[in-house]
């Protein structure tokens, strides 16, 4: 059950003084398909951007936590839900340019999503470990799922993914499970464990098609697969020890699950602890190649045509995205945008790719065919880039 | 050039009586991504619609003939562009519930696309044979290519869609060939042309990464290839003389390109005057297996997440729409939504689905997992619908 002492008041949207930019009327009539959240990590802050005419339009503070935050949209895209590493959940009114409602619905968060149909938004908890479920319009609970399991008293969630449904994929760090969670509208919520996927899944995703959930183990070098169109549900692994028998290399950063790219029926996937992305082929889930790549891959995103996949690098080499060409599996171009480059996130239809640079304190607009800066916008410790259109895609 | 008398005033907003729906108050603040349009084809007006509630919000006139109208959308998801059978193009504020601006730009017209970047407005023309293409803000005209070839003095020019790159693809009816324009922003507009496509291609499509353009041919039972990735471009034919040999039925209304469905790397195309689908493999661009269907499929729709395809058929079998599961290429579900069924659209992440019964004068919403109506939509004879998500689509 949710603390309802832990549901804060918010002040009234103040903007920080620090950095220049004109602040919007609020509330404001106009369309919501190009807009887009900034999460500031190191204040507590968003920026709500226009990717049109690439300007922001305000800042809301008072966010809690933001390290390692993320974001999920309304299916109207009015609203941005933020998911706090804190627990915090922020329904944010991208229009009015303030916090519509907020609760602290954890202790410790690790993102979210929203069911296909807009009514639900899911948050997936380390602590306590576990999966909420909230009325997407009032934040009222609606479904609280423990991860209790026979070889974890409680486990830390991660990899939370909608599918269709009304329904959730996550994985169970400590247990090494998989679970569906399904929410029926007029009957009692229905799970699904697969128990003994391997050991340590760190994170998942899945496909565009809400078909393919996969999970990469922390616990050993490979990655495990669940084929959501097959009952009854059965994990498998792939690509098991793509790392066997080569020496190590330190893993700076864990790659994210939310890091890959899926092109032409091919998934890029950032190796852990390795200066690659892995390349399988989803029709046999059989490794097609690998692309060696500058640093250890953190992010490797997806053209919205699928015909580049852009990658950014674990520190100490986070000072460079490069572009690989999906056919030839060849690096086309290496971009410097700025140090610590945290995220990158694309137009819709890809004309353009948003770069967000930590200690540049700027995010940066690429045309993506040209390669060319095209903006570069100030922001605070800017990390994750999100745009509305992502409340129209599956899994996102 | 665009004749200046053709542009038309239009008179203010006015409400046809005969059909009682709330009318929201014009202008409105709320989120764009849930909105769509709906085509009422013999009275050259639209409603405007969300897909929350289910709810029309307005109703348009004063469109002109709506027959075989299309739509499509701004990047913010404001405004709708409504290309009429008569030339005619209007940029509608959903938000405001009127007409922003039209023209008549042709005298006659097949529908139109926006390019990836939202700042261009392309239609396709029967008459003047041509595209033009406008700005997507003002509708002041950009580019006029008229579609003149060696083969054809002026060809009628169908099946234009929007590629990455502000640039457009379409095909010349009579002259058998496939253009591809492109339209950088500070150079001169540059013109692909592939001649000796095939005889007559009626309609084209591309596949949402924008890679694979297809052209169904009216004077051969053949299909046209393009791969987009290809330099230099080259026209191949796909599944040749598909019906050869065998007794031609009677073609009671040429299916459209836009009826197709891809999903899984396979591709679900409607058969001309036969009561089947053909599904290729979009890697070898060879013939799966056919769907025997209930009628001459008209349009052939993936749900979102391509595990079924929803298919319409040509009168007189036009009452009946049927579901098939993209894996086992069985029928798993008839319905029969009412007289006419003309058109049907998903929404973004296809948790329910909107189709049109043009003779029962609604739109009916189901849930595409039960297959239960979940609404009726009083409509008067509605044909097209078309949904906001559209905006973020390559293709669409």
């Amino acid at each position: 059950m949710i603390d309802r002492r832990s549901v804060l008041a918010i002040a009234p949207l103040a903007l920080a003084p620090r950095l220049a930019f004109a602040q919007a009327p609020a509330p404001q009539m106009r369309g919501t398909g190009d807009l887009g959240v900034i999460i500031e990590r190191a204040t507590g802050s968003v920026l709500i951007v226009e990717t049109t005419d690439r300007t922001v339009l305000t800042r809301i503070e008072g966010l809690g936590d933001l390290s390692h935050a993320s974001v999920c949209f309304s299916r109207d895209e009015r609203f941005a839900f933020v998911f706090g590493r804190d627990g915090g959940l922020s329904r944010i009114d991208l229009l009015g340019g303030r916090i519509a409602k907020r609760i602290v619905q954890g202790g410790n968060a690790i993102g979210g999503a929203v069911s296909d149909d807009g009514r639900l938004v899911a948050v997936s908890n380390y602590e306590p470990g576990g999966v909420r479920v909230f009325d997407a319009e009032t934040l009222a609970l609606v479904a609280d799922v423990p991860a209790t399991s026979r070889s974890a008293a409680r486990s830390k969630t991660v990899g939370l993914v909608d599918i269709p449904g009304r329904a959730f994929v996550y994985a169970l760090y400590d247990a090494g499970e998989i679970w569906r969670l399904e929410i029926p509208v007029s009957e009692a919520p229905r799970l699904t464990r697969l128990e003994n996927v391997g050991k340590l899944p760190y994170d998942g995703n899945v496909t565009s098609d809400g078909r393919h959930y996969f999970a990469g183990l922390f616990g050993e070098d490979g990655v495990v697969h669940v084929d959501l169109w097959k009952e009854p549900l059965k994990a498998e692994r792939v690509l098991d020890g793509y790392g066997r028998g080569e020496a190590p290399l330190p893993v700076y950063k864990m790659p994210h699950f939310e890091g890959w790219a899926a092109t032409q029926n091919m998934l890029f996937l950032p190796a852990v602890g390795r200066d690659e992305l892995l390349v399988f082929d989803l029709s046999t889930l059989k490794e097609l190649g690998r692309v060696q790549t500058y640093g250890q891959p953190v992010f490797a995103v997806a053209r919205p045509d699928g015909r580049h996949v852009w990658v950014n690098y674990a520190y100490p080499k986070n000072n460079v995205v490069e572009i690989v060409d999906s056919q030839s599996l060849a690096i086309v171009k290496r971009l410097e945008p700025g140090p610590a480059v945290l995220h990158l996130e694309f137009a819709p239809r890809g004309h353009e790719v948003w770069v967000s640079s930590r200690d540049a304190d700027a995010v940066i607009v690429y045309d993506t065919r040209s390669f060319q800066e095209k903006a570069r916008i100030k922001a605070s410790k800017p990390s994750g880039i999100f745009f509305t259109a992502r409340a129209h895609v599956i899994g996102k």
